[in-house]
């Protein structure tokens, strides 16, 4: 490790994220730029980690160079950190190497103290300005370095306001904030027992400690770990010479996009305040006008402001987040990174960018998180429904997309109804960091408070989840639990709509309809089709999902689950006699009627599907899965099949299993039944022949499941080829066919080298997998799961992403073994796993030729694989 | 593969046996070391192969190198095969590379005709001899080349007999027998729709096809299977020029060993027929005289066996099986082989050998397989019992040990009834190789007919089965279902109790008693002992089950399961009390009772175990399978916690799972419930403090169960630690103890590189691990596994004989990881595997240190150990 632990502006540049965290990578990029940054320096991600190691405080030699860094910057200002007259004042950044919205801690105003403040006020010629300074530092430096909860300070500034008859914080004048002043200190002192500290320096070193320590606090723990960022990075920290917004109506503060967050439309995008600073934007306390008006307002820092935009979008090839401050009409950049946007934007900004010549299309792909496609891929409301409904009222469209639910007004709330499977939509005057677990949870966000860049609208656009923000007409009591809108007030149990396209909220449950892939998002598909090489399938049981699917790209079928189509109604008394047959013959005619049925299904997919790969997987589940439960059923089917009902309660009580995941099921049924395969395997070969007359040349493959040995396989694998050549030889016509297995118990994978040897393909089926490996029947693991992702065992549910380091493995030593012992064994996966980004990624580079999922999960699963090829070319 | 098919007996030697079988190896061997042996060639076993390569036909060469060789006997001989004046005639019969009693299929006096006959009894003036040896001829070549039933002729010679009115075959005479020959070959005729083959050529040609077609039928690949013999090893063919025990009263034959095959004794053993052929000995027709009676029928002949007796023993090392036959008081060799015996003989056999010098300890300890130790590890009838008990008869001791049941009449009826869980004793005028399947599902088999060496006797002794064998007052009527003894007639219903050591029956139910270790058995073990170079622990839960292993040597406790020791009746309410404890206080409260309990039962253990390492294993079963399942038991636990029945049954439900061998159990337990853990670690810890003030010195074992990873197991771990050092300081004082976990997950295996940096030792849970390897539930298996073996898709039971292509993968890669991971780590097995000799050796071979298995199975493991030592050893 390095000696240097802090860097000026200047010594820095964008690659030195990772040192510098992004912010002051960024400010030192700036100022190589030639921008007006206000100078100052960055304290190191490395000092962070020193800090924990050294007991969470800073050491000697850390504080000399601050000591160095500080003099050089009050060279440059004319200033002196400290002094009365004519005082160096700073804020203090965190700034981690990745951005963490709503996490960072700030201090502004840094270096005033009561004399200061008289020398700040002398200089200035602004004794308001100077105590209106002074005041928001003691806030900001006991809330964010001391841990004062703010509400403290909150209330002597509103019984200020209440007993000047004002409502605004400007509206007060010095006078009155030297009394602010006063009550803030005597504040400060209450709650921490000791005096406000008036020594600068002192000061400085509480804050940069309290930055590097809120690296650990609570919140950004979570965050962390709902964002997969890995916690030992630390955070840098910056300080920065302060520039003035609120010096009074020629300065301000705001934020802005190079381009449209929520839309991507290629047009300035903000907020600012006039006499305001630092966080007021962001806070929602007052709310702020739109960029577009400061082009009336100060016309030569707009075009300023508007030629840096894009001379920064040009420098970082992608659309930018700015924090602004004008101070007496002067323009001063004191942040800029990649902008979060939603996932709409994000499409649109990538495929205009590649119109704009800015980027390529590889680059292209790899500026969405997969993940994210979700929101293109959720319902919207239906345009017949928007058109008979009322809206009660509107907010801003902070975040796109449409939430239904009931009303939930605390986080806490949110996230436990959720749990128990209610869908809620969670309804805040506005949202802060501690209620980042029920935005998880909530179908959607609706707020009163709060702009397009508060903390609701920017949490929900990286969630990729609907919010409507800063819906003044919701007055929200969450004590008592009601919103009242209008008028008329809603409680727990209402259910409300939000379109966060529209910024529109109604009172009722709105129809939805599927989105599709056209415009943009279409082109970016088709980027993605090009780029890619892997295969993405989809599972699908009915004619009716496989066009779902086709719709959203689907390069054919990788799991069609024959067993859903034997519960449907018309069936199942078949399926129930068949179970419940005395008899090989019994069995057989049962099996007849069901066959037409089975072809009719096979061939209706086949007609859709058309030349693209279609698997279908032989009956897998108990048999007991399909005999009815109630007792009701059970005398009513004994009456159908002219038996008892003890013979049939018998029969279901010789079925029962005490595990039936590890029981009954998947090929061993077509070794103790061979009659079932056999239909089966007739229905697909009739199937595939009549398609074929009518010129779609299909190669059916057909996949056994559950195999565990070679041999067990060979046995089931010669029942279907002898039903398959008896068809072929009755219709005097043939098709090529290929048949495989699932590998989806660990012994599948351990023998995979003989298992291949009997297997055109393998399709990983990594639920059963991942249940076998660990020992988790999914039916009951959340009991425990949850304990374990709660106590920090697990980071993730090892159901939703593969476990790379125990499944993965078994997975890895299949592919090597199917390809040494069948260079033509073709390998995918039809588990969930198939449309987790992640996983698709991790399968990529282990070979899989192909991934299957559901169809909602296409679009998601092609990026992924389309990124994994980009990433592996540049690696 | 050579050209060569037929062999000379002087061409061959015993170490030939895989080529010429081992009746053909010892037939050369015996040639070349001078013994009289008639002479003749053995066909190969590499013949028998091609044989069925032909389609299952004799080829042209393969004739052709017959006739040469049965040119070269006809010259030894002087006689020629076929003639009818002086006829050679010859013998032929299987003889496999393994041993494979009652399977064979031998036909004698091969060559006679209806010319030939006449020659034959003009040469040996003996026309009753010459007709006697044709009509068995016939017979012999009807059942065993042709398939015809010997009952057909049986039934003709009875009818002669009453007809005659005699009882004995040698009471008919010459005419007789001619008229008897006249009907055989009508039966042959009728039966096959062909006349009984005249040409002695094509006679041989279809005898020695007929033998190698035998390998495959179904008895032979019963037997197999069952010995797990490899199928594709094939068998020879001898033939040998025939001589003859039925040339009258200074004929006979005989079949004896060189030391008594039941007890060891070292004392010629074995039975005689005068005037008689072959199988009249082994088939129980006549009942035989014992050998030492021929010492004063032909004392000359007996003194010349016993010196080849004892030549042979000598020349092989080992205890011999020999048959004889008398022509004209000339003794000749017609086989020789390693005996079969009881393991109480094979144990004092290879005791005496070491004393007697004829062979080493190590030699010694491979003498017996470890499974077979089972006869000696299981209950004899108690003295009490048998002083009280009075026989209803007396048979042969044929096979040692004792056996109670209900009496079942056919071998198919005691499989049944055996798998129903019923005890039966197999009850049969005699038995033969159609009744394996009942003899191997029976606790043992009484027959009414048949000597020491009966099919009974032989296969019983091979199983290490009791049996009472020649018991002449029983008449069995296996139709009517009843035996009647002395004028009483028991029924299916009636119990019998047999004792093997003795050949005693009785008519009721007798006390068993455990064995012990004395005598041979225990010198055996001591040397067993010596040699072996692994641990061999048992599986204990109480102070009985660990004095009980003690006593069968167990070097260890491998697994203490605790649940057990929670069903017990005082204390199972205050678990149930836990289990629906509302809160962590009752829940505390419920243990704290339990406690004390505990470390009662860890301190009897370990006072009993002394310095021996004794491994507990913290809870482990979902807590539901504490709870009370019926009704009035419910209501009982409601009424006794104060509760409703509909909050016990809410419990009761919430705690259901849908696979609970994948859920809610093992380390997730103590995951959720670290108080269980705490209190477990408690006791533990507590019962060693007590026994180290007592100045026993013990290192407790706590084995974790069910981890699947690494973060997991430490998490635990330090649960258990925290509890443990508490104790410490509670009580000043301190023990060391290893903290270690199963590995019975298929994950646990795969990531077994970071559990083992958490673990003091692994033991492999193999049952769990068999289960989730191949996603079988021990408990659903059955139904399906049963039809896999029937089909022969499978050999054995994955849950008896560990599978070491899947699940010892596993274990090999747990032991490289582990050990690389953590060298000073600890490796054993405590599930049922651990007793499997099979698994002993590979578990050896993978590098365990330990297994641990049931009392009764630790001398079995100690064998199978102390041979994979040897084995190793001279590899």
């Amino acid at each position: 490790m390095t000696d240097k632990f802090v860097y000026d502006f200047k010594e820095g540049n964008k690659d030195m994220r990772d040192l510098l965290g992004g912010k002051g990578a960024n400010l030192s990029e700036m100022t190589n730029l030639g921008i007006n940054v206000p100078q100052g320096f960055t304290v190191t991600t490395e000092a962070c980690t020193r800090f924990y190691e050294e007991g969470r405080k800073l050491w000697d030699s850390l504080k000399e160079e601050i000591e160095v860094h500080k003099k050089e910057l009050e060279k440059i200002n004319n200033k002196k950190f400290g002094d009365n007259e004519n005082p160096l004042l700073v804020s203090v950044r965190s700034g981690a190497p990745i951005s963490m919205p709503g996490m960072m801690d700030t201090i502004l105003n840094l270096g005033l103290n009561d004399e200061a403040v008289l020398g700040l006020a002398k200089l200035t010629q602004n004794e308001r300005f100077a105590y209106d300074s002074y005041r928001r530092f003691i806030q900001m430096f006991a809330d964010v370095a001391m841990g004062v909860d703010k509400e403290n300070f909150e209330e002597v500034l509103s019984a200020k306001k209440k007993e000047k008859g004002v409502e605004q914080d400007t509206e007060l004048d010095a006078d009155d904030l030297k009394d602010v002043v006063e009550k803030y200190k005597e504040v400060y002192k209450r709650e921490l027992k000791e005096e406000f500290p008036q020594d600068a320096n002192d000061q400085l070193e509480k804050a940069i400690s309290a930055v590097f320590a809120s690296w650990n606090n609570e919140r950004a723990i979570l965050y962390r770990k709902l964002n997969e960022i890995d916690d030992s990075m630390g955070t840098a920290v910056n300080v920065q010479t302060m520039v003035f917004g609120n010096m009074g109506n020629t300065s301000g503060t705001g934020v802005a996009f190079s381009r449209n967050p929520a839309t991507g439309e290629n047009k300035l995008f903000g907020e600012y305040l006039i006499n305001a600073q630092g966080e007021d934007v962001v806070a929602g306390v007052r709310t702020p006008q739109e960029i577009a008006t400061l082009h009336e307002a100060m016309p030569t820092v707009f075009d300023e402001f508007a030629s840096i935009s894009e001379k920064l979008e040009n420098h970082y090839k992608d659309m930018q987040d700015m924090e602004f401050t004008i101070e007496n009409e002067k323009l001063y950049l004191l942040q800029t990174r990649n902008g979060k946007r939603t996932v709409q934007a994000a499409v649109k900004v990538a495929v205009d960018m590649v119109h704009e010549g800015l980027i390529d299309k590889e680059t292209a792909i790899t500026r969405i998180e997969p993940k994210d496609l979700d929101g293109l891929l959720h319902p919207t409301f239906s345009e017949e429904a928007l058109k008979n409904a009322e809206a009660i009222t509107k907010g801003l469209a902070a975040s796109p997309g449409a939430a239904t639910g009931k009303i939930a007004f605390e986080a806490r709330e949110a996230k436990e109804r959720n749990d128990k499977g209610e869908k809620v939509v969670l309804v805040r005057e506005e949202t802060s960091p501690e209620d980042l677990e029920g935005m998880v949870s909530a179908e959607g966000i609706l707020t009163a408070r709060g702009g397009m860049t508060s903390h609701a609208a920017v949490v929900a656009r990286g969630m990729g989840k609907c919010c409507v923000s800063g819906a003044h007409d919701l007055i929200v009591d969450a004590k008592n639990r009601t919103v009242t809108v209008n008028g008329k007030t809603y409680g727990e149990n209402d259910v409300i709509s939000i379109d966060g396209t529209s910024g529109l909220v109604y009172d009722k449950e709105l129809e939805m309809v599927a989105p599709t892939l056209e415009g943009d998002f279409g082109e970016f598909m088709q980027w993605v089709d090009e780029i890619k090489d892997m295969k993405v399938r989809t599972n699908a049981d009915t004619p009716r999902d496989a066009a779902q699917a086709l719709e959203f790209g689907a390069e054919g079928i990788g799991l069609c689950r024959t067993e859903h189509m034997f519960f449907e109604k018309d069936r199942i008394f078949q399926v129930r006699r068949m179970i419940l047959a005395d008899n090989v013959e019994t069995r057989k005619d049962a099996l007849n009627n069901i066959l037409p049925l089975q072809e009719q299904d096979f061939y209706e997919i086949y007609s859709l599907m058309k030349e693209r790969p279609v698997t279908v997987r032989l009956l897998d589940p108990p048999l007991h899965e399909f005999l009815p439960k109630g007792k009701e059923e059970i005398e009513e089917l004994a009456k159908d099949l002219g038996k008892t009902v003890d013979e049939v309660n018998a029969r279901i009580a010789e079925l029962a299993e005490v595990n039936p995941m590890l029981g009954f099921r998947g090929l061993r049924l077509a070794v103790a039944y061979p009659e079932i395969a056999q239909m089966q395997a007739r229905a697909i070969t009739q199937a595939a022949l009549r398609v074929k007359e009518e010129g779609v040349n299909i190669v059916p493959e057909i996949m056994i499941p559950l195999s565990s040995d070679s041999k067990e396989l060979a046995y089931v694998e010669k029942i279907v080829k002898e039903e398959i050549e008896k068809v072929f030889e009755e219709k005097n016509d043939k098709v090529d066919y290929l048949l495989g297995t699932m590998i989806e118990t660990p012994r599948a994978a351990l023998t995979s080298d003989e298992i291949a040897k009997e297997a055109d393909f393998f399709s990983f089926g990594t639920n059963d997998l991942t249940q076998m490996t660990f020992g988790y029947s999914r039916d009951d693991a959340a009991k425990f799961l949850d304990i374990y992702l709660e106590k920090g065992i697990f980071e993730r549910d090892p159901f939703q992403v593969l476990d790379q380091d125990g499944v993965g493995k078994l997975v890895k030593l299949a592919v090597k073994q199917g390809r040494e012992n069948n260079p033509n064994i073709h390998l995918g996966i039809c588990g969930e796993h198939g449309g987790e980004p992640k996983t698709v990624k991790f399968l990529y580079n282990v070979g899989l030729d192909y991934v299957s999922c559901s169809p909602f999960r296409v679009p998601i699963a092609k990026l992924a694989a389309a990124q994994a090829t980009v990433e592996k070319k540049n690696k």
